[in-house]
């Protein structure tokens, strides 16, 4: 087999056999093929596309490039969750300790951000003494122990996707959706759990800009997910605005904090009382969604969802009491407020530009390694269908290195006030 | 500048400024641009183009990116040619001492081929004794003693190219019309001629299927040039059958002789006279096309044309004896006859198949370095419109190596009989 025969054939929109997408994924985890042959491929699916038989191909393809984890000694329905994330996403947060406060076993691996803020594991890590860094063994012993687990990566889990998504970073090829979907689903499916809830978010915080790419993208992946055996449900949410109101990394813990305390943003609760519903239904924990979301309202309200948060934290590492008493977190030195310079309402709150300045503000990081400030964010207090008068606090900047002008101007303009009474932007546009 | 975002702006389809083109071409000669980003970017100018003012910065680029050859020492007006190339094209063989020998002054630097047969430089050393290594200045200093030089490239010219094609060769990149055009421009414009007489083949035989597609490349070439302050002038011909009757090495030498002797295959001399006519019309030695149709006739009759080969072979150290006497010349050791299985007409003699039988046989290189054979090859007996009865000879093949069935049977099959009388397939579609 030559590589650039299968250049050719996909630069005509010919559909690969899967012994050349085996040679493919083969080939770029030995370095067989040269980065600069792979990128030209790359590049010619971004126009050509693949088809579900292909893409399916090449998630497994991918999945088994390195390490499967094997949760069988693990009792119980295992469940995944992924979020093609987006600004103030802090859902595995409360998902993680609400859904295993109902009985769902979460053995759950997740990525430093390389983006607006920290990923989980760094939002985790922010709390003093968490240690995200499990041996496979204590990863699984703990969750058939508590029911939950978050962990970095262990293992060597699909070095496929490592190469690729490092190269498809660097030559603009990242917006392909059966390139997202295999990246993802590989990753996941070599994770090994039994169900798998995905939330793929649409929106100007978002990869996906509308929600018919986002359902197109979920559709995909739900479809590589059930033909290699797993249950699969998936969300289609905006990400047009920040979820819930931080974005940072210890203001999401509290926000977290809150929600599972039976208070928080609402759409965040929603967010996790949907997702934790399809969680419980396809895991025959509960028979339908509205039982689910009763035994999950429950869990929030009555203090399992938060004790289960606080048993993970003791088991990683921290102290439970923090969970319980969230003053003892640190916090960062400086608030600014950014005020309402107009009466009005709120039309919008731009998830991007607010993702942004958490990143400036040292929240999120630009280049792979860096550490992340852990108490530095953005706190937005407005957002769409909101009234505001002038000297309204719309969002609150807290940081602990010099701020500079241009982060307050980015945060102000991220909010856009107009004379009419306006709606609130919807969060979740529907489930498959 | 970010490369990333020069890839993202030619992925959706925007032209690039000249500072985004110059970026480009320093950043690949340089090494700067890794080769996988520039991949990624040559495959998306596969699929979006680029615009001529695109084209031509592109070209210029190129063309400084290395040596520019000065030929203003040499008196009178340079001519030169490029051809795109094809099965039996040894147009630079007759058309240079033709030319020449009507008061053109032609210094051509040529190339080995990586293809069917050598290129036209393994042609001329096929002759015992003749080199195409000149420095400059014996380059230069040859045109002005006898008119004439064809030489491999001397001093390093447009080193940008030969990093890019090396790349496009091996990413499935080739198939762009502004990059082919820019490729071949640019080296154009470095040899240092006044006026260009480009040939564009369409043909199974040539890269460009069909007129249209030939005719658009020569269009976009003759304003690249036109703008660069050059006289261009462009034929576009047929490449679905070989170009006269011998593919090879020196069997390419031999039908070159003839046809300067006045002789030779119809369809190679009318090529010759016709891009002949446009080099002495645009320099300004024949008032018209067909005044200078005259005088190139004249120089195939009378002797002068093939005297200036025997002249030029003297210069680059060979025999000028073997060029009147050419059973001098070595021959292949062994033939093979391919008969005609049936009678009727030929509808075609495809000229990829042909060329493709000519480089098993070893006249042509597969991987850059081989060595050539200088004797073998296949010469045709018959072309499209010719009748044929069975037992006629199709082809001849000449080899001096174990020759196998592959080779005969393609040689065979090259041809197509059918019962109804066919017509010739013209040579020359049009000039621009």
């Amino acid at each position: 087999m030559n590589f650039v025969d299968i250049i050719e054939k996909k630069k005509t929109g010919e559909a690969l056999t899967s012994e050349e997408i085996h040679y493919f994924v083969k080939g770029v985890v030995s370095g067989e093929i040269p980065d600069y042959q792979a990128s030209a491929f790359l590049m010619a699916v971004i126009f050509k596309g693949m088809d579900r038989r292909e893409t399916f191909d090449l998630t497994m393809e991918m999945m088994h490039s390195g390490d499967v984890i094997d949760l069988s000694s693990i009792d119980g329905i295992k469940v995944d969750k992924h979020s093609t994330g987006g600004v103030g996403d802090k859902t595995t947060l409360v998902l993680g300790p609400l859904a295993a406060a109902c009985g769902c076993k979460l053995a759950k691996m997740s990525g430093r951000g390389l983006g607006f803020t920290g990923g989980t594991i760094d939002k985790l890590e922010s709390i003093p003494g968490v240690s995200t860094s499990l041996s496979t063994e204590q990863f699984v012993s703990q969750v058939n122990r508590i029911g939950l687990a978050v962990a970095g990566q262990t293992g060597d889990l699909v070095p496929a996707d490592k190469k690729l998504y490092a190269l498809r970073d660097v030559t603009g090829t990242v917006n392909s959706i059966p390139l997202i979907a295999s990246s993802i689903m590989s990753k996941k499916l070599a994770a090994g759990s039994d169900v798998i809830v995905l939330d793929v978010k649409y929106g100007k915080g978002a990869f996906m800009k509308d929600p018919a790419g986002a359902e197109e993208l979920a559709s995909l992946m739900i479809d590589i997910g059930t033909q290699a055996g797993r249950k699969m449900r998936a969300i289609i949410s905006s990400m047009e605005e920040p979820l819930g109101f931080a974005a940072g990394n210890l203001v999401e813990v509290r926000e977290a904090i809150e929600t599972l305390n039976g208070k928080g943003p609402d759409d965040l609760r929603e967010l996790c009382v949907t997702a934790g519903s399809l969680m419980l239904s396809e895991s025959g924990i509960a028979p339908d969604e509205s039982k689910a979301r009763e035994i999950l309202t429950d869990a929030l309200n009555n203090g399992s969802a938060l004790n289960k948060l606080a048993e993970m934290i003791k088991a990683q590492g921290g102290e439970p009491e923090c969970i319980f008493d969230p003053e003892r977190l640190p916090s960062a030195p400086n608030t600014m407020h950014i005020y309402a310079d107009s009466d009005g309402y709120i039309e919008s709150c731009d998830a991007l530009a607010i993702g942004c300045a958490a990143r400036d503000t040292g929240a999120g990081r630009i280049v792979k390694g860096e550490d992340v400030d852990p108490v530095s964010g953005v706190i937005i207090h407005k957002k769409s269908g909101d009234k505001v008068c002038i000297g309204d606090v719309l969002a609150d900047i807290l940081y602990s290195r010099p701020l500079g002008d241009q982060i307050p101007q980015n945060v102000r303009n991220a909010f856009k006030i107009v004379p009419e009474k306006t709606e609130r932007i919807p969060l979740i546009y529907k489930c498959i």
